[in-house]
């Protein structure tokens, strides 16, 4: 990275001609118009507990982090087998959470916030042949090249050609690549053909759009704890946790076929949603121990499969569940379901 | 076997104590009450196409095989880890009708038929611990020891122990151990702690006693069907054929998760009820190859997964579907299905 | 329980004969000889750091543990099922070792240590069938029944008959369902048909026999980590730990194909160990991260595959390695492992 | 395909422009040097029983097969993720026989044969990231997109995007998608990054070429053969058949640690060669049953696993060994193995 290289103008954002800051510019601060003169905006993190919409760049098929603040993430590369999307839905994730709320020593302006990205493909690279202008996408939250040994085994979660710090990477988080995330109006996605997952139809896919939307990252990360379970055909699920990743594994492993799904938390709007799709639920605010309240249920005091869907925010038993109790879950799981239980956070 | 042994008392059924036919007695012949005083009847193979319901011994805690005049299935044990079911519910399955219909040479008056048993467990032997008098329990049709490397690995349907001819045993089909069928009013389980399959709830089962009968056999048939063929949430399944097996199947396959089941077969009254379950039907006897009629449903000519539930009596397409074609449905489902097909039977 | 039923005889081991004490008598002051006059002596843990041989009482098809001090694994019941053996060899697991270095609350002069054991049947009870006097047989660690649902699927570990206080059992281990240990001259193995594997040649056996004795917990256990981490045909794997079951580990490595195996640890002999059937090892001891010391050996810093065989009682690297670290492994194999990593321990 | 068209200039070899023949000219009647004056030259099928090396084109970074007499086989594409290398080895399969010997009704002089490669790379296309030119690499025999559902599942046999007439394609095979074949000088791999598997050092595998040729096609076919058989540690597995493939899936039965090995054959000179790397083997010429035979080595009838390595041209057992008997190797190894069987063929 050599300022006098002819390819840094004047006004260029890399951390080596803004030697002053942490890396390059805010990305708010580079420019913004495409050369069609096409614009975007991003929801862009500023500081803990302030992320806001601003003007970003119109992505091109190529990647430059170089000016990322965050060393381990900085990498430039073409992406002609990559695609440009309009952004259609999109959610804010758990994860972003994490951020916002100032795990993290990422100054502010950098960052694009967003890795749960459906849209419209408005333009494809030279190396895209299966994807077309006008798909409209479910993109995977996990970025991967799909031509290495962990993708050639299905562990795309750890594709080895994506981040040049480590294995994996993601849109819109820190350390992880430096790929711009997709709370934005456009997006870049790479590796389109292979990344890029095509809804058949596109007026049935609109319609249903905002279910479609929970494909990307929250939807499976539900359904992955489910399979990890172990939970099938006739199967008594006890879920612990009924936020977006806990109903999306109850309804999960309805569709696997659970003969019985309860579903625990401590909050009664999470637990009243989780009964609207025919879960039995719990409340581990009352008093008594996750057994008697399953054997209250079902009349026997362990089930078949156990699916931990709230992490180390896990809160206590009855009185305890106004403080957190990081390890209640995986105990609470460890005395009802005998060898079957995953992990989901 | 000697006849001078003191066990061969006058009017011994064994083999060679009656060395003019060509096994023992016919079972319809023998002792038939037990010694305390309890009777009991049975379907006996008589002849092909004929069957009756004859007097036949009450079952004890030992087989006796060897005045069978299959002289492989000849055996005699103690089976003090049996029990004795007063049979509730039982099929008829396909493969009765194979030595129904004659393709046996077995003589008449020595096969009790019957390997789709459910009944309520009336006596226990001393080995027995988990299984008690009065619950109400499934038989699976094949017999298992639960001892053996077969059976610790989960491959009942080849168990090392109970057969003395070959891997594997039945009740009620010749050369498969010589156990004594139960479509009859009493039947002896052996290994009951491992092969009953106690329902938990008498009453419940009792109100549901028809479907359960589908247990011993014919629903895991349909559904190991549709495991081979990696049926899941999802899916897009032919099932070929709706007769028991096929319509077992084809309700297995929603229980995973299909998203789509479409059934196909010659006889409108079977396609009506898979319709009646919420299946997709196709009719064999209609113009048009199977790949057309499928993409007529989906708009796709091939599915997810394929299942043939005809086996070797299959029947051609269009106006073929009157005579038998013995390989269509395998040939069908190469052309529909990628890489996922099975075979039921 | 009660003192007057008239099977407490004058001397009665059990709890409630002797209510001064925790429980019944120390298992050293029963009744020691059998009917047939028969004695036996085993392995007593009497102290935190003191263990004693003394007689102990013959084992009988029975399990009697209701004079436990230890509530939870107070049962009675019959073993017809069982098999008495004449221990020919028996291992110390790192497990007795939590017990005798004080980890535990249980009263000295009540538990007969022992699980790893290999044995001649001199005696099987009545339900018996397939194991016979004079079979020399290993015997798996975990006691399973071998009928219920977890034996079924082959999750002996934690089979649901076998400890009244909950799912698995083990021989002379504290709270793990009162079964006798095994480092003594007999013991009775209940479900012996079940437990049981025989070895198929006599001789044979007895010329490997200190090699067969690891069949019983080590080798499975190095074996079955082996396995999770997903070793194969060409798999760099590192070991961490090259203690018993490190180096059980290792060799399973082997035989399951592995192409290079490195194997880390403290002990200079331990790691000579290692060399001399073939692998690579690493001194934790000596300056350097785990991936510039793979990176040293194979010119990679990651491996396909690596197995914790060390546990919580973890080293530090370097100058760490005086010093218990209790996440060092892990955090180790997270460093040099993609997604392949599992936990002998 | 319109002889107008102005793509079609003088002398052009397709099918539209060369009506009088079945498909265009024949493959070594076309321009064969490339823009850089570089020539090739290929085995070209002629006729049943002849096969000669005549001159080919060079190969482009595209795929023209529009001018094949097989009319399903003919696609026009783009390669630029293709490479194309200089073909260092390359091996006969016995797919290929069944061309030579005339089971085809493919006219001569249009198919280059061979899809057993392994090459050097020469040149890359601008889409391919991960090879480079001087790469050594081995070309898997099937050609995969590595973007399609199959390909995404691991079931690149049956990729949906690289033949036009059906899923899967392979190179120099007849309705297989019309890739040129590699038993030539030079040859176009497509998907480069996806289907090339580059040796790591260069040397170390120029040292080993001729074994590491066995990876593009017949080792893998033995290999998943032993897989599918489930053999492993301690396996005895029985390799009917000691031809290539049946002797790859003989070492690779080892590789996965079985305990013994035996292959059988009716040619002495193999079963020698099965000998000299540790199997046992049995003559099928000789007379006794294949029980028998194995009874003989390892005083069992029965083994863990076998594998058909002979396919439908399989001969009999004893005197009837001088002649076909299409079903003798599958009846064999049902009566041997008691469930865990596969077909290599």
């Amino acid at each position: 990275m050599n300022a006098k290289n002819t390819s840094h103008t004047s006004g260029c954002a890399c951390t080596a001609c803004n030697s002053g800051s942490l890396g390059g510019r805010p990305i708010h601060e580079r420019h913004m118009v495409s050369a069609a003169g096409a614009t975007n905006r991003g929801v862009v993190y500023m500081a803990p507990g302030d992320v806001q919409v601003k003007p970003i760049a119109f992505p091109k098929l190529e990647l430059d982090s170089t000016s990322s603040p965050v060393v381990t993430e900085r990498q430039k590369r073409k992406c002609e087998h990559g695609a440009i999307l309009k952004v259609v839905t999109t959610n804010i994730c758990g994860s972003d959470q994490h951020m916002v709320r100032g795990r993290t020593s990422l100054p502010g302006g950098y960052m694009v916030l967003g890795h749960e990205i459906t849209g419209e493909v408005i333009e494809v690279g030279k190396d895209v042949e299966f994807v077309q202008r006008g798909d409209v996408c479910s993109v995977p939250f996990n970025i991967a090249c799909g031509r290495c040994p962990a993708c050639k085994r299905g562990d795309t979660g750890v594709c080895l050609n994506v981040n040049p710090a480590r294995a994996g990477a993601a849109y819109g988080y820190v350390d992880m690549g430096g790929w711009v995330g997709g709370q934005a109006e456009y997006v870049m996605v790479p590796y389109a053909d292979f990344n890029l997952l095509k809804f058949p139809d596109r007026a049935q896919a609109m319609e249903k759009i905002t279910d479609l939307t929970l494909l990307s990252d929250i939807f499976p990360t539900g359904f992955h704890g489910a399979v990890m379970a172990k939970v099938g055909p006739g199967s008594i699920v006890y879920v612990a946790g009924a936020g977006p990743v806990g109903l999306a594994c109850a309804a999960s492993c309805q569709l696997l076929g659970a003969a019985c799904v309860i579903v625990g938390d401590a909050i009664p709007e999470r637990l009243a949603q989780a009964r609207s799709f025919g879960c039995e639920t719990l409340d581990i605010r009352t008093d008594g121990t996750i057994s008697d309240k399953i054997h209250a249920i079902t009349g026997s005091p362990t089930v078949d499969a156990a699916v931990d869907c709230v992490g180390f925010e896990a809160r206590g038993m009855g009185k305890a569940a106004s403080g957190e109790v990081p390890a209640q879950v995986l105990n609470d799981i460890h005395l009802i379901a005998h060898d079957c239980t995953s992990d989901c956070i």
